[in-house]
């Protein structure tokens, strides 16, 4: 069997999955069988990560227990924050991220009594305190308590970035949809990288690593951080329409368009485009908005490619007063659930996942002693 | 095209590779054409490293001069010894590492000026000062000097690891062989995996991180100590033979033994054998060899299984004074050549590695508000 002339492992069948379906009929996105559609009208970021680890969703008296519990999750071991005050603030905090996980994995280890579905959940509470952590001390000397806060995973964020209580619900709201889009997608590359480190029966906390690891480049994750550098480029819609012609004549790679998966649309997009002008117009300040607006009919009309989730969650996060180079950790702090739940399902039916290579290499070699090279 | 109902991409091409073969005629193993029997008889463990990663041998002056930059490399940043220092000596120590070079990204990155290949030539210098500055920090609280030793890598790592220089020649080699054997294996899970973050243009530690978070689950490195366990187990052969059959009439799976890709045999593990038992006559003791012996026969007549690498590492390693947690690092310590020559392959005709999935979850639910669940 060969898939090697396509490359990229495109279109072959690598498992069988009951997590999420991507891209039915070239544009539908469900978890566990509901439309991304329904879930980001309706559920929150803690049911929807629920949903996806245990597989239905929570009654209102689990919902609450589970919310507390993530609440519960936001202290770090002392040794953690020593960890995150080595780090440089230059370091890119993806890699910040990678490390205090895997930092993480010494002080809290899976093992009976300690299962990977509790560390996720440990996970999921914590990632706003590492990586606020590190953040605020590195750009300005303060430990923060990263306790602070009473509403869920969206508000502790928001609050631990603005050192304050997040003032606007929408704010809130806006970034918990993120989190809903952002949490699952099928075999996407991270993922499928995860699971190929669980396939080995390894740890929990590898594999979560491998997925920071796999999303930090800009082909994945690191493509939110890529559109907002195109959006910011240009000074208006006209201008945009200009550079962006120009780009694509020197046949750069305009990051945000397409995708492997989706051949019509990427469903996500339409949600967070809506929340983008709702926040653009919340802040009287619609520039980016209308900057995307154009660069997205340009590509429509010049290469017949539909944004997708990155796109204009760039304009989003922005006006969140998130910080670009924390775009793919947010990333992250939803992705953790969809990582999880592929785990569990690699370990419940296990095969080591490791393929054959087509050889174009030398021929066999005859040895030459080291005088007579 | 569908791989679901084998599992595991068994037999999938997922890629082309020019680095090694594995398994022609069931057997063989090659890297860059040239036969692991010649390499291993004949190669330094450095001038394999220099095979893989610039595709051709070296000329003496090239071998020396770069014998003497991977020599150069044993300091590391003082961050990244407070960091070794802060991970408790409970650590898994594929977990050291993990953390270790995920740190080192933050003082070390991959930028203009600092290629990938300059990282590897690092990570496979300092290896060993990571490893074991951890284990004699936190096995009795001595800060040992890293930079200590005049030979090669394998030197290296003995004398930090027994605080004298190595007396044993035949140790030195014993060692420098194993790395040549472990050094490179085509698409092996953790290489597959590090070729998958790598596809995503991520960089060159997140790809190393994936690499040894992989390699740590016990179906792949991870077999080398489950099999010294195993071999530990028993007082002598008669007690192994007695005690096998009845783990394999449990079903209790064998590390060691078998292997994805040969059908007929590992040439590698011809190789190590011969060095554990050159190494048990030295020693004078011939127990662990002996036992190891008996359970190949068994497995053999009963299972119709032949030994990997790992399974005579296993007494060879014992007989070089390397404690079983340690057996996994050293593997990474070698095969950090063959994950960056592949990660430097994947990058030269890069797309994404991003498969498909067969759903089997539930069909379309109709969302139902939390009170009326």
């Amino acid at each position: 069997m060969s898939a090697a002339k396509q490359g990229g492992l495109a279109e072959v069948i690598a498992g069988q999955t009951g997590i999420s379906t991507v891209g039915k009929e070239g544009k539908g996105l469900s978890y566990r069988g509901y439309s991304i559609y329904d879930l980001a009208q309706n559920a929150t970021f803690e049911e929807t990560a629920y949903l996806l680890l245990y597989g239905r969703l929570p009654s209102a008296e689990e919902l609450n227990a589970y919310t507390k519990e993530l609440a519960s999750h936001r202290l770090l071991p002392p040794a953690i924050y020593a960890v995150l005050e080595l780090l440089p603030g230059h370091t890119h905090p993806m890699d910040v991220l990678r490390t205090a996980y895997s930092a993480l994995a010494s002080f809290e280890p899976e093992e009976e009594g300690r299962s990977a579905l509790d560390i996720t959940n440990r996970l999921i509470g914590c990632t706003s305190s590492i990586l606020l952590y590190w953040y605020h001390y590195q750009l300005n000397g303060k430990r923060i308590d990263t306790e602070l806060g009473n509403g869920g995973i969206a508000a502790h964020f928001l609050q631990l970035l603005h050192n304050r209580e997040p003032e606007e619900e929408q704010h809130v709201k806006a970034l918990d949809v993120s989190l809903i889009l952002y949490a699952e997608h099928e075999f996407n590359a991270s993922t499928f990288a995860a699971r190929v480190t669980a396939s080995t029966l390894s740890d929990y906390y590898s594999a979560i690593t491998t997925g920071v690891g796999t999303l930090r480049g800009p082909l994945h994750g690191g493509a939110n951080e890529a559109a907002m550098e195109l959006i910011e480029r240009y000074s208006d819609p006209d201008d945009a329409e200009q550079g962006l012609l120009e780009a694509l004549q020197k046949k750069q790679l305009i990051m945000g368009f397409g995708h492997r998966v989706y051949s019509i649309s990427d469903p996500r997009s339409d949600v967070i485009k809506t929340w983008s002008l709702t926040l653009s117009e919340q802040a009287g300040d619609r520039k980016l908005y209308d900057i995307s607006e154009r660069i997205e009919q340009v590509m429509r009309r010049e290469k017949k490619l539909f944004p997708n989730l990155d796109f204009y969650s760039a304009s989003a996060y922005h006006h969140l007063g998130i910080p670009t180079s924390l775009f793919t950790p947010v990333f992250v702090l939803s992705r953790i659930t969809g990582w999880s739940a592929h785990i569990l399902e690699q370990r419940a039916g296990n095969r080591i996942i490791r393929p054959s290579a087509d050889y174009i290499g030398p021929d066999p070699q005859v040895w030459l002693p080291i005088g007579q090279r």
